[in-house]
Protein backbone atom coordinates (compact mmCIF):
# COMPACT_ATOMS: atom_id res chain seq x y z
CA UNK A 1 0.00 0.00 0.00
CA UNK A 2 1.96 2.94 -1.09
CA UNK A 3 -1.21 5.67 -1.91
CA UNK A 4 -4.68 6.09 -1.04
CA UNK A 5 -6.17 4.19 -4.06
CA UNK A 6 -4.09 0.88 -3.10
CA UNK A 7 -5.36 0.93 0.44
CA UNK A 8 -8.96 1.50 -1.66
CA UNK A 9 -8.09 -1.51 -3.46
CA UNK A 10 -6.91 -3.54 -0.98
CA UNK A 11 -9.49 -3.22 1.16
CA UNK A 12 -11.58 -4.12 -1.60
CA UNK A 13 -9.69 -6.89 -2.17
CA UNK A 14 -8.91 -8.17 1.83
CA UNK A 15 -12.61 -6.97 2.87
CA UNK A 16 -12.32 -5.54 6.36
CA UNK A 17 -11.85 -5.58 9.49
CA UNK A 18 -8.54 -5.38 8.39
CA UNK A 19 -4.65 -3.88 10.17
CA UNK A 20 -3.02 -1.01 8.38
CA UNK A 21 0.91 -1.62 9.41
CA UNK A 22 3.92 0.63 8.39
CA UNK A 23 6.76 -1.85 6.69
CA UNK A 24 9.28 -0.94 8.76
CA UNK A 25 9.91 0.31 12.35
CA UNK A 26 6.50 -0.54 14.17
CA UNK A 27 6.85 -2.35 17.61
CA UNK A 28 4.29 -2.57 20.95
CA UNK A 29 1.12 -1.47 19.00
CA UNK A 30 3.16 1.87 17.38
CA UNK A 31 2.66 2.47 13.42
CA UNK A 32 -0.72 0.30 12.94
CA UNK A 33 -4.33 1.14 12.79
CA UNK A 34 -7.12 -1.69 12.56
CA UNK A 35 -9.98 -0.60 9.65
CA UNK A 36 -12.87 -1.98 10.85
CA UNK A 37 -15.31 -0.56 8.63
CA UNK A 38 -14.66 2.19 5.40
CA UNK A 39 -15.27 5.14 7.42
CA UNK A 40 -11.76 4.17 9.24
CA UNK A 41 -9.61 4.39 5.75
CA UNK A 42 -9.24 8.11 5.79
CA UNK A 43 -8.50 8.31 9.45
CA UNK A 44 -6.21 5.32 8.78
CA UNK A 45 -4.66 7.20 6.21
CA UNK A 46 -3.84 10.57 7.60
CA UNK A 47 -2.56 8.83 10.76
CA UNK A 48 0.03 6.47 8.69
CA UNK A 49 0.45 7.52 5.15
CA UNK A 50 3.19 9.00 3.12
CA UNK A 51 5.43 6.01 4.33
CA UNK A 52 5.22 2.32 3.00
CA UNK A 53 2.44 -0.04 4.22
CA UNK A 54 0.61 -3.20 4.20
CA UNK A 55 -2.82 -4.30 5.00
CA UNK A 56 -3.13 -7.17 6.46
CA UNK A 57 -6.25 -9.17 6.81
CA UNK A 58 -7.63 -9.09 10.70
CA UNK A 59 -7.35 -12.26 12.56
CA UNK A 60 -10.32 -12.98 15.10
CA UNK A 61 -7.33 -15.70 17.20
CA UNK A 62 -8.56 -17.61 20.08
CA UNK A 63 -5.46 -16.74 21.61
CA UNK A 64 -2.11 -15.36 21.00
CA UNK A 65 1.31 -18.04 21.62
CA UNK A 66 4.94 -18.09 20.64
CA UNK A 67 7.74 -20.22 20.22
CA UNK A 68 11.27 -19.52 21.09
CA UNK A 69 14.11 -20.88 19.23
CA UNK A 70 17.94 -21.39 19.23
CA UNK A 71 19.76 -22.71 15.67
CA UNK A 72 23.23 -23.26 16.23
CA UNK A 73 26.35 -22.87 13.75
CA UNK A 74 26.25 -26.75 12.86
CA UNK A 75 22.62 -26.31 12.10
CA UNK A 76 21.75 -28.12 15.56
CA UNK A 77 17.81 -26.59 16.40
CA UNK A 78 16.09 -26.26 19.95
CA UNK A 79 13.18 -25.46 20.86
CA UNK A 80 11.65 -23.72 24.30
CA UNK A 81 8.17 -24.98 25.91
CA UNK A 82 5.38 -22.90 23.61
CA UNK A 83 4.82 -19.87 25.52
CA UNK A 84 0.67 -17.63 25.84
CA UNK A 85 0.99 -13.85 26.08
CA UNK A 86 -1.30 -11.19 26.49
CA UNK A 87 -1.41 -8.19 24.99
CA UNK A 88 -3.06 -5.07 26.23
CA UNK A 89 -2.70 -1.83 24.18
CA UNK A 90 -0.79 -3.52 21.54
CA UNK A 91 2.03 -4.11 24.16
CA UNK A 92 3.21 -7.80 25.57
CA UNK A 93 2.05 -7.70 29.50
CA UNK A 94 2.59 -11.39 30.60
CA UNK A 95 4.06 -14.35 28.86
CA UNK A 96 3.47 -17.66 30.74
CA UNK A 97 5.52 -21.05 29.97
CA UNK A 98 4.55 -23.52 29.33
CA UNK A 99 1.34 -22.17 27.66
CA UNK A 100 -1.68 -23.80 29.24
CA UNK A 101 -3.92 -26.47 27.87
CA UNK A 102 -1.17 -27.13 24.98
CA UNK A 103 -2.40 -29.99 22.52
CA UNK A 104 0.76 -32.25 21.88
CA UNK A 105 0.49 -31.14 17.81
CA UNK A 106 -0.08 -27.88 18.46
CA UNK A 107 3.10 -27.87 20.41
CA UNK A 108 4.40 -29.73 17.66
CA UNK A 109 3.33 -27.82 14.65
CA UNK A 110 4.85 -24.80 16.83
CA UNK A 111 7.95 -26.36 16.64
CA UNK A 112 8.04 -27.23 13.28
CA UNK A 113 7.53 -23.79 11.91
CA UNK A 114 10.11 -22.40 14.38
CA UNK A 115 12.59 -25.07 13.20
CA UNK A 116 11.88 -24.82 9.34
CA UNK A 117 12.23 -20.90 9.62
CA UNK A 118 15.40 -21.24 11.36
CA UNK A 119 16.54 -23.54 8.67
CA UNK A 120 15.23 -21.43 5.35
CA UNK A 121 16.52 -18.69 6.80
CA UNK A 122 20.04 -20.17 7.15
CA UNK A 123 19.60 -18.16 11.20
CA UNK A 124 22.14 -18.58 13.68
CA UNK A 125 21.07 -17.79 17.05
CA UNK A 126 17.38 -17.07 18.86
CA UNK A 127 14.36 -16.60 16.81
CA UNK A 128 10.74 -15.30 18.50
CA UNK A 129 7.76 -16.46 16.20
CA UNK A 130 4.72 -14.81 17.46
CA UNK A 131 1.74 -17.15 16.64
CA UNK A 132 -2.23 -16.85 16.49
CA UNK A 133 -4.01 -20.14 17.86
CA UNK A 134 -7.26 -20.25 15.57
CA UNK A 135 -9.97 -23.12 15.69
CA UNK A 136 -6.50 -24.76 16.95
CA UNK A 137 -4.85 -23.82 14.04
CA UNK A 138 -1.44 -21.90 14.12
CA UNK A 139 -0.92 -18.46 11.87
CA UNK A 140 2.45 -16.54 12.12
CA UNK A 141 1.90 -13.09 13.07
CA UNK A 142 5.61 -11.96 13.25
CA UNK A 143 9.17 -12.98 13.27
CA UNK A 144 11.83 -11.81 15.63
CA UNK A 145 15.04 -12.75 14.36
CA UNK A 146 16.64 -12.29 18.01
CA UNK A 147 15.75 -12.72 22.11
CA UNK A 148 12.71 -11.36 22.83
CA UNK A 149 10.59 -9.85 25.51
CA UNK A 150 8.33 -13.43 25.48
CA UNK A 151 11.62 -15.29 26.46
CA UNK A 152 12.85 -13.47 29.64
CA UNK A 153 11.17 -15.72 31.59
CA UNK A 154 13.81 -18.46 30.46
CA UNK A 155 16.66 -16.53 32.65
CA UNK A 156 14.99 -18.30 35.53
CA UNK A 157 11.92 -20.61 33.90
CA UNK A 158 14.86 -22.69 31.63
CA UNK A 159 17.89 -24.52 31.78
CA UNK A 160 19.40 -22.33 29.60
CA UNK A 161 18.13 -18.87 29.38
CA UNK A 162 17.35 -17.63 25.38
CA UNK A 163 20.12 -14.90 26.41
CA UNK A 164 22.82 -17.72 27.14
CA UNK A 165 21.92 -19.91 23.85
CA UNK A 166 22.14 -17.08 21.86
CA UNK A 167 25.53 -16.55 22.97
CA UNK A 168 26.90 -20.23 22.61
CA UNK A 169 25.23 -20.23 19.26
CA UNK A 170 26.60 -17.27 17.89
CA UNK A 171 30.15 -18.66 19.61
CA UNK A 172 29.78 -21.60 17.49
CA UNK A 173 29.45 -23.50 21.01
CA UNK A 174 27.05 -26.37 22.14
CA UNK A 175 23.36 -25.15 23.02
CA UNK A 176 22.36 -25.86 26.16
CA UNK A 177 19.00 -27.70 27.11
CA UNK A 178 16.20 -25.22 26.65
CA UNK A 179 13.52 -27.48 28.76
CA UNK A 180 11.32 -25.55 31.16
CA UNK A 181 12.23 -25.81 35.14
CA UNK A 182 8.34 -25.62 36.79
CA UNK A 183 5.87 -23.45 35.26
CA UNK A 184 6.95 -19.37 34.72
CA UNK A 185 4.97 -16.43 34.15
CA UNK A 186 6.98 -12.88 33.19
CA UNK A 187 5.12 -9.82 33.59
CA UNK A 188 6.00 -6.58 31.93
CA UNK A 189 6.26 -3.25 34.22
CA UNK A 190 4.97 -0.56 31.90
CA UNK A 191 5.61 3.24 31.84
CA UNK A 192 6.48 2.71 36.30
CA UNK A 193 8.15 0.10 38.24
CA UNK A 194 6.08 -1.53 40.79
CA UNK A 195 6.82 -1.47 44.75
CA UNK A 196 10.32 -4.02 44.53
CA UNK A 197 8.95 -5.54 48.12
CA UNK A 198 5.52 -5.79 47.39
CA UNK A 199 7.25 -7.69 44.53
CA UNK A 200 9.65 -9.89 46.16
CA UNK A 201 7.93 -10.59 49.18
CA UNK A 202 6.01 -13.17 46.36
CA UNK A 203 7.72 -16.32 47.02
CA UNK A 204 9.50 -17.19 43.23
CA UNK A 205 9.57 -13.80 42.24
CA UNK A 206 12.42 -12.19 40.99
CA UNK A 207 12.24 -8.16 39.59
CA UNK A 208 14.14 -7.16 36.64
CA UNK A 209 14.89 -3.68 36.42
CA UNK A 210 16.19 -2.31 33.23
CA UNK A 211 17.73 1.03 34.81
CA UNK A 212 15.45 2.86 32.01
CA UNK A 213 13.79 6.49 32.80
CA UNK A 214 10.18 6.52 33.00
CA UNK A 215 7.40 6.89 30.30
CA UNK A 216 4.41 6.42 29.40
CA UNK A 217 4.73 2.77 27.45
CA UNK A 218 7.40 2.09 27.86
CA UNK A 219 8.54 -1.23 29.28
CA UNK A 220 11.00 -0.02 32.51
CA UNK A 221 11.04 -4.04 33.24
CA UNK A 222 9.97 -6.98 34.14
CA UNK A 223 8.94 -9.62 36.56
CA UNK A 224 9.48 -13.32 36.64
CA UNK A 225 7.37 -15.66 38.80
CA UNK A 226 8.43 -19.43 39.05
CA UNK A 227 6.22 -22.27 40.47
CA UNK A 228 5.59 -25.68 40.43
CA UNK A 229 2.39 -26.13 38.85
CA UNK A 230 -0.13 -24.04 37.41
CA UNK A 231 -2.47 -23.17 40.30
CA UNK A 232 0.33 -22.18 42.86
CA UNK A 233 1.72 -19.90 39.51
CA UNK A 234 -1.75 -18.53 39.54
CA UNK A 235 -1.80 -18.01 43.23
CA UNK A 236 0.93 -16.15 43.42
CA UNK A 237 0.61 -14.28 40.28
CA UNK A 238 -2.77 -12.93 42.21
CA UNK A 239 -0.63 -11.46 44.98
CA UNK A 240 1.16 -9.54 41.87
CA UNK A 241 1.05 -5.66 42.50
CA UNK A 242 1.14 -4.83 38.53
CA UNK A 243 -1.17 -6.85 35.55
CA UNK B 1 52.05 -16.06 68.32
CA UNK B 2 53.87 -13.61 68.31
CA UNK B 3 57.50 -14.87 68.36
CA UNK B 4 58.91 -18.26 68.13
CA UNK B 5 59.12 -18.97 71.84
CA UNK B 6 55.37 -18.36 71.55
CA UNK B 7 55.50 -20.51 69.03
CA UNK B 8 57.22 -23.06 70.83
CA UNK B 9 54.53 -22.80 73.59
CA UNK B 10 51.43 -22.71 71.88
CA UNK B 11 52.81 -26.32 70.08
CA UNK B 12 53.60 -27.43 73.97
CA UNK B 13 50.23 -26.60 74.99
CA UNK B 14 48.15 -27.92 71.95
CA UNK B 15 50.19 -30.61 71.27
CA UNK B 16 51.11 -31.47 67.16
CA UNK B 17 50.00 -31.95 64.40
CA UNK B 18 48.74 -28.53 64.42
CA UNK B 19 48.33 -25.61 61.41
CA UNK B 20 49.87 -22.25 62.09
CA UNK B 21 47.94 -18.92 60.08
CA UNK B 22 48.83 -15.46 59.76
CA UNK B 23 45.95 -13.50 61.60
CA UNK B 24 45.61 -11.34 58.52
CA UNK B 25 45.31 -11.68 54.30
CA UNK B 26 45.07 -15.27 54.45
CA UNK B 27 43.45 -17.52 51.55
CA UNK B 28 43.37 -20.38 49.40
CA UNK B 29 46.00 -21.99 51.47
CA UNK B 30 48.04 -19.18 51.51
CA UNK B 31 49.53 -18.21 55.01
CA UNK B 32 49.56 -21.29 56.11
CA UNK B 33 51.58 -24.13 57.07
CA UNK B 34 51.00 -27.90 59.05
CA UNK B 35 53.23 -28.67 61.76
CA UNK B 36 53.40 -32.36 62.12
CA UNK B 37 56.43 -32.84 63.92
CA UNK B 38 58.70 -30.26 66.06
CA UNK B 39 60.88 -30.25 63.44
CA UNK B 40 58.60 -28.11 61.39
CA UNK B 41 58.82 -25.50 63.61
CA UNK B 42 62.06 -23.31 62.01
CA UNK B 43 60.63 -23.72 58.35
CA UNK B 44 57.51 -22.31 59.97
CA UNK B 45 58.61 -19.69 61.27
CA UNK B 46 61.28 -18.76 58.73
CA UNK B 47 58.18 -18.89 56.19
CA UNK B 48 55.34 -17.12 58.15
CA UNK B 49 56.99 -15.35 61.28
CA UNK B 50 57.43 -11.64 61.33
CA UNK B 51 53.47 -11.13 60.94
CA UNK B 52 50.61 -11.91 63.81
CA UNK B 53 49.97 -15.42 63.34
CA UNK B 54 47.67 -17.78 65.59
CA UNK B 55 48.62 -22.07 66.07
CA UNK B 56 45.26 -24.39 65.78
CA UNK B 57 44.62 -27.64 66.51
CA UNK B 58 44.76 -29.72 63.34
CA UNK B 59 41.11 -31.23 63.57
CA UNK B 60 41.45 -35.20 61.75
CA UNK B 61 37.58 -34.19 59.78
CA UNK B 62 35.65 -36.89 57.94
CA UNK B 63 34.57 -34.02 55.25
CA UNK B 64 34.04 -30.21 54.67
CA UNK B 65 31.03 -28.44 54.63
CA UNK B 66 29.76 -25.16 54.53
CA UNK B 67 26.13 -23.44 55.00
CA UNK B 68 25.36 -20.63 53.44
CA UNK B 69 22.95 -18.07 55.09
CA UNK B 70 21.32 -14.24 54.67
CA UNK B 71 19.48 -11.93 57.54
CA UNK B 72 17.51 -9.43 56.17
CA UNK B 73 17.21 -5.62 58.05
CA UNK B 74 14.17 -7.21 59.66
CA UNK B 75 16.18 -10.33 61.49
CA UNK B 76 14.59 -12.64 59.38
CA UNK B 77 17.34 -15.76 58.37
CA UNK B 78 17.44 -18.32 55.80
CA UNK B 79 19.57 -21.02 54.64
CA UNK B 80 20.55 -22.52 51.24
CA UNK B 81 20.93 -26.40 51.66
CA UNK B 82 24.29 -27.60 53.17
CA UNK B 83 27.26 -27.40 51.08
CA UNK B 84 29.92 -30.28 50.39
CA UNK B 85 33.34 -29.64 49.93
CA UNK B 86 36.43 -30.72 48.31
CA UNK B 87 39.70 -28.68 48.16
CA UNK B 88 42.77 -29.87 47.24
CA UNK B 89 46.10 -27.86 47.92
CA UNK B 90 44.22 -25.64 49.98
CA UNK B 91 41.75 -24.23 47.13
CA UNK B 92 38.27 -25.25 46.90
CA UNK B 93 37.67 -27.58 43.83
CA UNK B 94 34.66 -28.83 44.06
CA UNK B 95 31.12 -27.67 45.98
CA UNK B 96 28.02 -29.77 45.49
CA UNK B 97 24.32 -29.07 47.18
CA UNK B 98 22.87 -30.34 48.60
CA UNK B 99 25.67 -32.10 50.39
CA UNK B 100 24.50 -36.09 50.04
CA UNK B 101 24.38 -38.24 52.91
CA UNK B 102 23.66 -35.82 55.56
CA UNK B 103 21.52 -36.60 58.59
CA UNK B 104 18.49 -34.15 59.53
CA UNK B 105 20.40 -33.34 62.70
CA UNK B 106 23.62 -32.33 60.92
CA UNK B 107 21.76 -30.05 58.67
CA UNK B 108 19.87 -28.45 61.29
CA UNK B 109 22.60 -28.35 63.44
CA UNK B 110 24.32 -26.03 60.52
CA UNK B 111 21.37 -23.98 60.26
CA UNK B 112 21.19 -23.62 64.04
CA UNK B 113 25.15 -22.11 64.12
CA UNK B 114 24.60 -20.11 61.05
CA UNK B 115 21.56 -18.68 62.52
CA UNK B 116 23.23 -18.00 65.58
CA UNK B 117 26.03 -16.56 64.48
CA UNK B 118 23.97 -13.93 61.98
CA UNK B 119 21.86 -13.11 64.88
CA UNK B 120 24.55 -12.17 67.22
CA UNK B 121 26.78 -10.49 64.76
CA UNK B 122 23.70 -8.86 63.97
CA UNK B 123 24.91 -9.51 60.37
CA UNK B 124 22.68 -8.38 57.43
CA UNK B 125 23.74 -10.22 53.93
CA UNK B 126 25.16 -13.37 53.45
CA UNK B 127 27.62 -15.58 55.42
CA UNK B 128 29.26 -18.88 54.81
CA UNK B 129 30.29 -20.70 57.49
CA UNK B 130 33.30 -23.53 56.84
CA UNK B 131 32.72 -26.71 58.57
CA UNK B 132 33.84 -29.60 59.78
CA UNK B 133 32.63 -32.74 60.25
CA UNK B 134 33.94 -34.88 62.85
CA UNK B 135 32.39 -38.23 64.10
CA UNK B 136 28.77 -36.76 63.44
CA UNK B 137 29.57 -33.51 64.63
CA UNK B 138 30.03 -29.96 63.27
CA UNK B 139 33.24 -27.75 63.99
CA UNK B 140 33.10 -24.28 62.50
CA UNK B 141 36.33 -23.52 60.82
CA UNK B 142 36.24 -19.96 59.02
CA UNK B 143 33.27 -17.39 58.87
CA UNK B 144 32.65 -15.06 55.46
CA UNK B 145 30.36 -12.46 56.05
CA UNK B 146 29.84 -12.10 52.25
CA UNK B 147 29.08 -14.59 49.26
CA UNK B 148 31.09 -17.16 49.22
CA UNK B 149 32.76 -19.22 46.58
CA UNK B 150 30.90 -22.19 47.78
CA UNK B 151 27.59 -20.77 47.35
CA UNK B 152 27.94 -20.11 43.98
CA UNK B 153 25.91 -23.06 43.03
CA UNK B 154 22.93 -20.85 43.74
CA UNK B 155 23.19 -18.86 40.63
CA UNK B 156 21.13 -22.06 38.68
CA UNK B 157 21.13 -24.61 41.59
CA UNK B 158 18.63 -22.48 44.30
CA UNK B 159 15.48 -20.75 43.81
CA UNK B 160 17.20 -17.13 44.59
CA UNK B 161 20.97 -17.23 44.73
CA UNK B 162 23.36 -16.05 47.37
CA UNK B 163 24.07 -13.13 45.00
CA UNK B 164 20.53 -11.86 44.74
CA UNK B 165 20.12 -12.16 48.41
CA UNK B 166 22.76 -10.52 49.41
CA UNK B 167 21.28 -7.67 47.90
CA UNK B 168 18.37 -7.84 48.60
CA UNK B 169 19.21 -7.86 52.43
CA UNK B 170 21.41 -4.91 51.85
CA UNK B 171 18.68 -2.89 50.19
CA UNK B 172 16.35 -3.85 52.97
CA UNK B 173 13.93 -5.87 50.78
CA UNK B 174 12.21 -9.60 51.19
CA UNK B 175 14.57 -12.22 51.08
CA UNK B 176 13.90 -15.12 48.25
CA UNK B 177 13.50 -18.22 48.85
CA UNK B 178 16.33 -19.89 49.35
CA UNK B 179 15.50 -23.84 48.25
CA UNK B 180 17.79 -25.98 45.96
CA UNK B 181 16.40 -26.42 42.35
CA UNK B 182 18.01 -30.47 41.92
CA UNK B 183 20.90 -30.80 42.71
CA UNK B 184 23.92 -29.27 41.46
CA UNK B 185 28.11 -28.90 41.83
CA UNK B 186 29.90 -26.47 41.18
CA UNK B 187 33.63 -26.88 39.89
CA UNK B 188 36.40 -24.20 40.09
CA UNK B 189 38.60 -23.63 37.66
CA UNK B 190 41.99 -23.11 38.34
CA UNK B 191 44.66 -21.36 36.56
CA UNK B 192 43.73 -22.09 33.39
CA UNK B 193 39.90 -22.09 31.57
CA UNK B 194 38.90 -25.56 30.26
CA UNK B 195 37.69 -25.46 26.85
CA UNK B 196 34.49 -24.03 26.49
CA UNK B 197 33.25 -26.40 23.93
CA UNK B 198 33.99 -29.47 26.21
CA UNK B 199 31.56 -28.15 29.21
CA UNK B 200 28.86 -27.14 27.57
CA UNK B 201 27.81 -30.06 25.74
CA UNK B 202 27.63 -31.67 28.78
CA UNK B 203 23.65 -31.29 29.96
CA UNK B 204 22.82 -28.79 32.58
CA UNK B 205 26.43 -27.28 32.50
CA UNK B 206 27.42 -23.55 32.58
CA UNK B 207 30.29 -22.07 32.39
CA UNK B 208 31.40 -18.56 34.29
CA UNK B 209 34.34 -16.95 32.98
CA UNK B 210 35.54 -13.83 35.45
CA UNK B 211 37.70 -12.81 32.23
CA UNK B 212 40.35 -12.49 34.75
CA UNK B 213 44.28 -13.02 33.04
CA UNK B 214 45.59 -16.35 33.77
CA UNK B 215 48.25 -17.01 36.50
CA UNK B 216 48.94 -20.85 38.38
CA UNK B 217 46.47 -21.15 41.24
CA UNK B 218 44.13 -18.38 40.37
CA UNK B 219 40.28 -19.07 39.99
CA UNK B 220 39.66 -17.71 36.37
CA UNK B 221 35.99 -19.31 36.51
CA UNK B 222 33.59 -21.48 37.78
CA UNK B 223 31.66 -24.51 35.97
CA UNK B 224 27.77 -25.29 37.65
CA UNK B 225 25.65 -28.67 36.75
CA UNK B 226 22.52 -29.20 37.47
CA UNK B 227 20.68 -32.76 37.28
CA UNK B 228 17.96 -34.06 39.00
CA UNK B 229 19.61 -36.81 40.86
CA UNK B 230 22.53 -37.38 42.57
CA UNK B 231 23.47 -40.39 39.99
CA UNK B 232 22.59 -38.00 37.35
CA UNK B 233 25.21 -35.36 38.23
CA UNK B 234 27.47 -37.96 39.03
CA UNK B 235 27.61 -38.38 35.39
CA UNK B 236 27.55 -35.81 33.70
CA UNK B 237 30.58 -34.32 36.32
CA UNK B 238 32.66 -37.67 35.00
CA UNK B 239 32.38 -36.01 31.42
CA UNK B 240 33.95 -32.80 32.91
CA UNK B 241 37.25 -32.21 31.34
CA UNK B 242 38.52 -30.09 34.56
CA UNK B 243 38.69 -31.39 37.56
Amino acid sequence: VDSRTDLEDAADRLGLPAVLKTRHGGYDGRGQAVLRTAAHLDAAWSALGGVPLILEELVPFDRELSVLAVRGVDGTVACWPLVENQHRDGILRVSRAPAPHVSAETSEAAQRIASALLTDLDHVGVLAVELFEVGGRLLANELAPRVHNSGHWTIEGAVTSQFENHVRAVLALPLGETGGRGVSAMVNCIGALPDASSVLAITGAHLHDYGKEPRPGRKLGHVTIIADSDAELDARLAQLPVR
